[in-house]
């Protein structure tokens, strides 16, 4: 990775002008690929980029990737640019959407943590609710579009550096909570999990982590979570690809509930990593076929 | 340009973690450099970088390029980003800004028209008031620290083209006109000359405009802009470094004013461009001299 290159000229680059997605493999298999195969077809679709490979090639390339690597537990990205060109309405400076070429990186790594496993088992990560910036709003960029537009985010880990804490909560300035630097935030009061259903993304852990919260009867609700309920939490954890469930035990210099890891939080952790054993959500990669792994016949 | 190639682990592609500037240069002379090299540094300084090469090593880095390349009307860019590592509160992934080593791009082009020159002189080009989009607001990301994350105006540039227009202006979302894609905008009603002082970018251009109205008497207020003033207006123009002075002459699909490039706009054109030949703003360039071309002792 630290040898890899693009164009200077990439929109991404350029013009914050592309899409993304994270998937993981876990034990050698892949984990929900699908539902972010989905994500980042409708990201393109709302950003009008064509994405330059099938569906399938695009598995196809994964499978080969991760089984000459021998990555087993890996992050697999997926980027979508606008292309070498500007989206311009004046032929000079650049072209229209539909005249663009437009471009995909796929890369992967060793599975990254946003919270390390010693510290998601040791008692939890510190948050802050960010007082000195607030989300990009819906109306300014759509949060469903997954993105790296992270000024608001980095803004906010600057932030938690300067209070002691390591995660970032970014409210939408209207006294309601959103989600943080790379997750969605849940926040369990009274044995209901609540997440917000306005101004995030739409995460596929988030998704998996309701999944299992159903499963286990515990009542859950998207709606808007007003601020104050955060500090009136019982339990607090974020979810994200890299990492699952990230139990948060301190907001604000305080304890969350008794300080420690909660109830929910634990059982909704171990339902989370069990699923990844689910077949129906996930593919085993041929680690032995090299280049020719595959894994379109089964998706 | 398009050879040239930069770390895929930058993190002003990773995480549009980036400032820019881009200053221009005029029939071999700089213009306002000291302007956008003031910009740049206060905006490097609100995201926490620090440039890696002091002032005088960039100015004459610039006047290398110039002389190197021969381009007497040049776009000058310079971009600093955070660097190959992300910014973070856990070690595992990441570093505090403090700790990070940033990175400085420059790289010089044919200057370049955001509105041609043939639009400029021809009848002025059409404009919308985007009603899919606002404008990223100032406390999710400050728009003074000049930037790429350009969602926000790449969803106006779609629409603009959907409703038959080049350029899109952006509000607040509270009903006040902010700035489009790479341009502050400057409304003149009765003789008055209004552009907007909130959610937008300090324009160098902006500057240069508002001094040489007032020089010519025409009275300036940089105030809150309520979007129906535009509606109003008797004359409408952009202004940005890539382009100077640009007139839009139908908004939303109706002429402004006459329909015509207005009188003041026209006398703040002739204005800009003359102060191109101001020696107390700007350095010629020493075309001669190659790799030992320098501007450090006259600016």
């Amino acid at each position: 990775m630290h040898s890899a290159r693009i164009p200077i000229l990439d929109q991404g680059f350029m013009r914050g002008d592309m899409t993304y997605d994270v998937a993981s493999v876990w034990n050698g298999r892949t984990f929900r690929l699908n539902d972010h195969l989905d994500r980042i077809e409708r990201s393109s679709q709302k950003m009008r980029y064509r994405i330059p490979l099938s569906r399938p090639k695009i598995t196809n390339l994964i499978a080969e990737m991760l089984s000459l690597s021998g990555i087993r537990d890996a992050y697999v990205c997926l980027m979508v640019t606008r292309g070498m060109e500007r989206v311009s309405n004046n032929p000079a400076i650049g072209k229209k959407a539909e005249e663009l070429q437009n471009t995909l990186y796929l890369w992967i790594t060793p599975y990254v943590w946003v919270m390390s496993p010693e510290m998601q088992m040791g008692g939890g990560g510190r948050a802050i609710v960010a007082r000195t910036v607030r989300r990009i709003p819906p109306g300014a960029f759509d949060p469903t579009v997954k993105n790296l537009q992270w000024g608001d985010f980095t803004r906010g880990l600057l932030e938690a550096a300067d209070r002691g804490a390591e995660y970032p909560f970014l409210t939408d300035g209207d006294g309601n909570l959103t989600e943080g630097s790379g997750y969605n935030i849940c926040v369990i009061k009274n044995g209901v999990l609540y997440t917000p259903d306005r101004g995030v993304l739409e995460g596929v852990t988030r998704k998996a982590v309701m999944e299992v919260a159903k499963a286990q009867g515990i009542e859950v609700r998207v709606e808007v979570v007003p601020v104050e309920l955060v500090y009136q939490a019982d339990e607090i954890f974020m979810c994200t690809t890299a990492g699952g469930v990230m139990p948060i035990t301190e907001l604000d210099g305080k304890k969350v509930g008794n300080g420690k890891v909660g109830k929910l939080t634990g059982s909704i952790w171990d339902g989370y990593w069990a699923s990844h054993l689910d077949d129906k959500l996930n593919v085993e990669i041929d680690y032995a076929a090299g280049a020719s792994s595959s894994i379109r016949s089964k998706l």
